[in-house]
């Protein structure tokens, strides 16, 4: 049980650390072992090197044109932070700490810190937001927001900027030339997932609890924000990225956002998109494999898991290292459908990457209430193939895959025999996980296979523990 | 009692009607007597003789660049109405009718039917519609759709082509190329009120009776929609509209939607925009007093009472008949709020309008089981001011008028002696209205605040003979 914690809480990911061993070509590596085969040096010592270097936007320019960061030049934090020390302090969930980190390093582009009103507004009726400097627009689903409460409100006054203090009661960034308005939770709720049913995770987690206010303003944050969680040399910044599809002479990006096992169906949808992308006369397709970070809802498989098995598939050849990038998105999770998977695919577009793969049902979920899907499993393709300053990215569509139980292998499916596809839910996959039992021979590489069943035994042991203690 | 029965059935409004005697300049006249003091023959003649006319678009340019007349012509009518008897049918409500009437007139230009699902879907999530020739985008804030029930889904079966039936059960058009899908009544709700709370006037007499399928489609509509209820003749199609601005050599059009009577106060704003408009060096700047004649809440004024309360109000000179045309808009209304807004000013720039005057909370209501506001009252103004395909309209915020108690009369709010005024809501007016109580003097004309004294007296005369007659 103590490993299942250790795991969960501050995981044993030591295998994922660089293996000078393997490594084959230095200039092109980013990513650490079994993620990328390549990494020999701490990411950040490269990062330094490359500071310098100009960003190619060769594939896709960032929202806005200029990616945004807002990370305080090193020379500056001494003076940033004794200022911010006489300033009225705001404290940060862990979540808000989460978008702090999403808007520090312009996923979020041309954002440059939590939403004014009129950007509120503009995202919450339009999904978009227009630019004074040219009246061009970009896309901008979800309200990016900060709550205070009453009291914090008071205790602001009149002050034209705060100080952003973190869960750890350290000041992390400061919020210039504020604006505080109203936070009217029904109607953003309502319009951000079209229910306002109770039990929606986000909304539970974040928005009940959350202040009656929100407070806008551009956002200067003192250093990186980091999650000392063993994961941080994983979460690449837009920047970074855009530094590393262009180390590897990318052609083309496509990314696949995920917040789930990687099982061999998805490879083959990769797989195939690489190839498709190969016909259509691109020389070097790369995939942005792009697991989901921040706040998911309990159910999900943990962050670290995720990792761990994301690391098998690429160790076991399911997935080609020399293609693929695997890092982490930093963003919490709405589960908003058709409303937040223009901001899965907005953010990478922000990340260079310009061909999008869009899932059914993608940030889908049941409704919290009724028995039906909440989306319709349609909607978030159309919705992200008409959205408003998605024009410039390629949305690729889901292929479906199912196991075929005559080949043994995961397949797209082909209705002309569809008796022989056999669907594995992530329900079910989870049960055979939970329960030991191996799912078909094909659905899923051995490794990965491996870290899932570890996970769910050591959380059986602990669900099962305290009834033991208390026996 | 039986007077006033009459009066909100069929309006006793003779006095609306034509009077050669007061016609001055009959090149320039549109509108009955009293309402632009001009008119001389019935407007149908008249529209005859413009027919062949080209629509100028010199002040404004509907959306799409065409406006929309989906009115089949009167040579085809026979054939057409020979082909839809053969049609699967489709009943359509009084409101639907309504949504025929604006369709057809190109209110909601370029709409040429009821919404398909991918135009529900950006009306939903984007308040507009992207054009598919050129990718320039028009604004559409509310979904105009036609819901059936599962019985009518499986009559149509397979069909390419329905009638829709009206309620007096005769055949209204033709639905073209129809595409039925699933009509999510709790996801349109919450996207179009910010609200799903019990209580909202439409959704509780629309939407919820409505079936769960929406059809879509291009509409055919057989003749020009008419009510019968003496007030057909102010129904101006946008067209109509366009003509009448260019006959009056306007070159600029303000348009003031309401669905209240005229107060001395809202003549002020208007009087005062004119003033403003000529002394930006407009020569001819043209009010159009645009009442909105669809569905509205019991609680509101019935539109025959508010016509004739208009007509008073030019009548007695409060505003300028030579500048000043009142037609109806025949919207059904939703009091969506900053979503609805959007759709009234963007009807208005089909109808040739440049220039919207913006109320305060236009479209609000109070929040239907709280007690509060829904909307912040700014928020209509500051979205409409954001949202996209509105860029080409010049927004003009209300001015808040009060009644000075020392000037005795309506005049601009002014901080500096906020003693002084005395704000009349309208629970006040109606009240005030009910108990035959008069307003201070020169809070509205003499004649327009007769109207509505006999009507709130017949009202109650009305609600009290159930009790009388069965004592």
């Amino acid at each position: 049980m103590s490993l299942t914690i250790k795991l969960r809480i501050t995981p044993s990911i030591s295998h994922l650390y660089p293996n000078p061993k393997t490594q084959k070509n230095p200039t092109f590596s980013r990513i650490p072992i079994y993620l990328s085969n390549k990494l020999t040096t701490p990411l950040v010592f490269r990062t330094k090197r490359m500071a310098s270097h100009v960003i190619k936007s060769s594939l896709i320019e960032p929202d806005g044109g200029v990616l945004v960061d807002l990370i305080v030049p090193e020379t500056q934090r001494g003076l940033k932070a004794l200022e911010a020390e006489g300033m009225a302090k705001v404290r940060l969930t862990k979540i808000d700490l989460e978008w702090v980190h999403v808007i520090s390093e312009g996923w979020a582009s041309p954002l440059k810190g939590f939403m004014r009103e009129d950007e509120y507004l503009q995202s919450l009726h339009f999904n978009s937001l227009r630019m004074e400097n040219d009246g061009s627009v970009v896309n901008m689903s979800l309200p990016i927001v900060l709550a205070i409460d009453d009291e914090t409100k008071e205790r602001i006054g009149g002050a034209n900027d705060v100080a952003l203090v973190g869960p750890d009661l350290s000041i992390v960034a400061i919020l210039r030339s504020i604006e505080i308005y109203k936070h009217n939770k029904e109607e953003r709720i309502a319009r951000t997932w079209g229910t306002t049913a109770p039990g929606l995770p986000y909304v539970e987690e974040v928005i009940t609890p959350a202040g009656n206010w929100l407070i806008g303003g551009d956002l200067e944050v003192l250093s990186p924000i980091k999650y000392n969680d063993g994961l941080d040399s994983y979460r690449l910044s837009p920047k970074q990225l855009r530094e590393e599809f262009d180390c590897r002479q990318a052609d083309a990006v496509f990314a696949f956002q995920l917040r789930n096992p990687v099982h061999n169906g998805h490879a083959l949808l990769m797989n195939d998109t690489r190839k498709r992308l190969l016909d259509l006369g691109y020389k070097n397709p790369i995939l942005l494999l792009h697991p989901l970070g921040g706040y998911t809802n309990a159910d999900d498989v943990p962050l670290d898991v995720r990792m761990e098995q994301h690391s098998k598939v690429l160790e076991d050849g399911v997935l080609d290292p020399e293609t693929t990038i695997v890092s982490i998105f930093p963003s919490p999770m709405h589960y908003a459908g058709p409303t937040e998977v223009q901001w899965h695919a907005k953010a990478r577009i922000n990340a260079g990457a310009n061909f999008y793969i869009v899932g059914r049902d993608p940030a889908g979920m049941g409704h919290p209430t009724e028995k039906r899907d909440l989306y319709d499993p349609d909607h978030g393709k159309k919705v992200l193939s008409m959205a408003p300053g998605l024009e410039k990215l390629n949305i690729l569509p889901f292929r479906v895959a199912a196991y075929d139980t005559v080949a043994k292998e995961m397949a797209f499916f082909d209705p002309s025999h569809a008796k022989d596809f056999l669907f594995i839910s992530g329900t079910k996959m989870r049960t055979f996980a939970r329960t030991g039992e191996s799912p078909p021979n094909g659905f899923m590489c051995p490794g990965g296979w491996d870290v899932l069943v570890k996970y769910y035994a050591g959380l059986q042991a602990e669900e099962a523990a305290p009834a033991v203690v208390s026996a």
